[in-house]
């Protein structure tokens, strides 16, 4: 698989509110897989941002490393990244807003919950019919 | 997160041509992620079906836990199930075949490459915002 920095022609298809999957490990190894926004930040970094009640954050306190899989717009196209998300508090939910203006063009309408974000740092990568 | 078997308005909704992701663990224990195609057996298995030369069976064959989470048409429709493949040679392609009529109305399209049928047995899945 091809390493960081992602390519201009990546970096055009993951600038889209595109539908997407992130995965992770339990402790016990298991892989865990669950829908998310995302939001290419550069080349190299990728946000996401989760309810800061979530199990998952204790995991990945633990095991960082992600696996982060984009859906084009038709079954042939996607794109998956690999690499380690480091999770900081976003109490100004500044974080939450900008990820979800992307997608909705809206503040992430609950105010209360806790979020936190999550930069992944990109180390590898594939695509399958992303044009360069 | 609720166990096996999935109840019927799960059922219903795996059983729609949905895009869909695969998640595994590399024997390092980096979680990898790409798009799949599936099929919804029954309420306690879905099938896939990879290309025989992919990297992928290996780390399979070691460690048979994946996670797949299913798209639904917005983005707050998701379920994702957890549990182990078995992997079995596919060698007349019915496996791929059944799966990509499914998704296309269509036989698929290459003949040549082996293939590998992947039978994943359901432990446990969750949801978002798919109504029962």
């Amino acid at each position: 698989m091809p390493s960081a920095p992602l390519p201009p022609h990546i970096v055009d298809f993951l600038r889209g509110p595109n539908p997407a999957v992130i995965a992770s490990s339990r402790p016990d190894g298991q892989p865990v897989s669950v829908a998310t926004w995302y939001l290419l930040e550069d080349d190299r970094h990728i946000l996401v941002n989760m309810d800061a009640s979530r199990k998952r954050l204790e995991y990945l306190e633990q095991d960082p490393r992600v696996s982060l899989t984009v859906l084009g717009k038709d079954w042939y196209q996607h794109v998956s990244v690999q690499g380690a998300v480091k999770l900081t508090p976003d109490p100004d939910r500044s974080g939450i807003d900008r990820i979800s203006s992307h997608y909705t063009g809206n503040a992430y309408p609950d105010r209360k919950k806790p979020r936190v974000d999550g930069l992944i740092t990109v180390e590898s990568w594939h695509s399958w019919h992303v044009k360069g």
